[in-house]
């Protein structure tokens, strides 16, 4: 494949992706919540769970089915913007956690059992070598990010490089998996979600910027900085209008994979729990891409980041776990896989008070 | 035996079981917490799991065992204060719902499975008649309870013998279950917990009254007064000083249960989720009977319910699951298992950064 034939194909691969993605008509908005209103309880007594019931009807129908395979996706990529001291982390440590995830000790592996979830780990850009490693999947487009204040993080085509293999992973995973969890791993990420939120939501970058891993104040001054300038850079060329581009410039390969496996599961129909403050950055960016993405995505938790708000409300999503996590990973994620997996169920197999003789409601209170 | 010897004896086993009650002190909290910050990940970066997980190891040991064998018991009991229409639902729903839950079809069944535990529902005294059933364990002590306005709810000797009765479930059941999650099942059982609180805590009746399962406004009104008046005939007695006298006149059956159940779990050293309003308000009984016992206790979720938060900031406890859940029946301590399993995991699997060979917190930021 030539040069030029190739960013073209891979163009065409993005807009058919976009094509599959339809917004979820699986179940009558009206005939879910007639059903929820027949379950054997009080109306509205189980809360969000029955929200995000009707949400997954919606999506895979009524009743939607087990959420019993579940695959948790972790990208992980480095970001030529760490060296300005913006993490309280070396940008080594990226690669050594993925050798700690690789041999099952990272928080996200705990849980990940924990939760009776599988995890994949995939390597979209780490900078520090990573030695190979049977459960490290290496899928690297280069390695890591150009530093985002002084230019693009990366070229349109190494960011539509990286989305496909996103997208990629979830069609390979997509008929062996009920339900997915999508994180990530890369220092510094944190600065390069707040300015690819602030350069899509045209909001103010200090808003955004939070301590990430637990920066100290100088690097907290230094990370407001490097978000402000590098929202700055791309804010005349109005790149917000085309968010492949934005991506590219602002965004990382981790995000931008993590972009595409939003599109690829989406349009494959499989719910994804999306965990914190760089995964809903690129939950942005796909359904900038493709709106009705946003019907496959349920906001896993509440991030102890202050832009995470911004975000949610930009998508309308309520979070289902608040435990103020701030590790990233896919750590809050996988927390969610019972809570949707229990709002699933309760479409699935309670009793209805038509079908179990139980009173209803008082007429007289 | 005779009727003067049961009670005397049923007063030495709660003597007993409560002498069995020690603070948690299997694991040293600076150890811990030296641990906790070893671990591979930001310190601090997983949020209230790492309290929970402190918690976890200082009842059970650093590092805390898998809780795997879920057990979630369910009491039900009838309130003569339910025929003041101060409930959404007329009392027959009590034992309707037992045969829902019996036939595996209430919310707590649907949720039970979905986190893998067993739900295991005890009468302790419904008051319209339940059909035997094997999936029912009767250990009825009366037809529900008297009304609180008029008089006591129960006997100090048959709030005792329900108290015991849960207990006993938790000491069957405690060599088989690494966890247990607590839940009830009781129409006008908000308005008893709403009086039980108030006189334990010394509160204004008014702040803890809430809709409950779904009552409109002149239901609120006829359960305000219910909860006013019942509070206020005990008033003079200083019944507050003696917590099990504060039981019978105030609680119900379902509610002594749970207080037995949470005295036996404490003295079995095994971690209990609690539920809402109700369960909590059992809890606030328990800990005043034993003080250590809440070392055993975990907040499951934050109820709908106003007196709820009330409840926890005199216990304590802040919860694990934000769900907005106004149903009982355990269902929100069922869903804070895997939580509660996950924070138990990261003390017992995760690496360290000793071992890991991943780098600190950089010296400069």
């Amino acid at each position: 494949m030539s040069g030029v034939t190739r960013p073209i194909a891979a163009q065409a691969e993005l807009e058919a992706l976009i094509a599959r993605i339809n917004p979820a008509q699986a179940a009558e908005e009206s005939a879910v919540l007639a059903h929820l209103d027949d379950l054997t309880k009080p109306p509205g007594s189980l809360g969000r769970l029955e929200h995000t019931a009707l949400r997954l009807a919606r999506l895979l129908g009524d009743p939607p089915p087990p959420l019993r395979r579940r695959t948790i996706l972790v990208f992980a990529g480095d970001h030529g913007v760490a060296r300005r001291g913006v993490s309280a982390y070396p940008a080594t440590v990226t690669g050594q956690m993925c050798r700690t995830i690789a041999a099952g000790g990272a928080a996200i592996c705990t849980i990940g059992r924990a939760v009776d979830a599988e995890v994949v780990l995939v390597d979209v850009g780490v900078a520090t070598p990573v030695p190979p490693d049977p459960a490290i999947l290496a899928r690297r487009i280069r390695d890591g990010t150009a530093d985002i204040v002084e230019g693009p993080a990366l070229s349109t085509d190494d960011a539509l490089a990286a989305l496909l293999v996103g997208a990629q992973m979830v069609h390979e995973r997509a008929a062996t998996s009920d339900v997915f969890a999508f994180g990530e791993l890369g220092i510094g990420n944190t600065t390069a979600a707040a300015a690819l939120t602030a350069a899509l939501l045209d909001v103010d970058p200090d808003t955004l910027v939070g301590r990430g891993t637990g920066v100290d104040d100088a690097g907290l001054a230094r990370k407001r900085d490097a978000v402000r300038r590098a929202v700055a850079r791309v804010a005349d060329r109005a790149t917000s209008r085309n968010p492949l581009q934005t991506l590219a410039e602002l965004g990382g390969l981790e995000i931008a994979a993590l972009v595409g496996a939003i599109l690829a599961a989406a349009a494959e129909r499989r719910p994804v729990l999306i965990d914190g403050f760089i995964a809903t950055a690129a939950a942005l960016v796909a359904v900038r891409l493709a709106p009705a993405a946003r019907d496959a995505l349920f906001a896993a938790h509440r991030s102890a980041e202050p832009g995470h708000e911004v975000q949610r409300r930009a998508l309308e999503l309520t979070p289902l776990v608040d435990l103020e996590l701030r590790l990233g990973e896919g750590t809050g994620a996988a927390l969610a896989l019972p809570i949707l997996e229990s709002a699933s169920a309760i479409l699935r197999e309670m009793a209805t008070f038509s079908s179990a003789g139980v009173s209803g409601k008082s007429e007289d209170g």
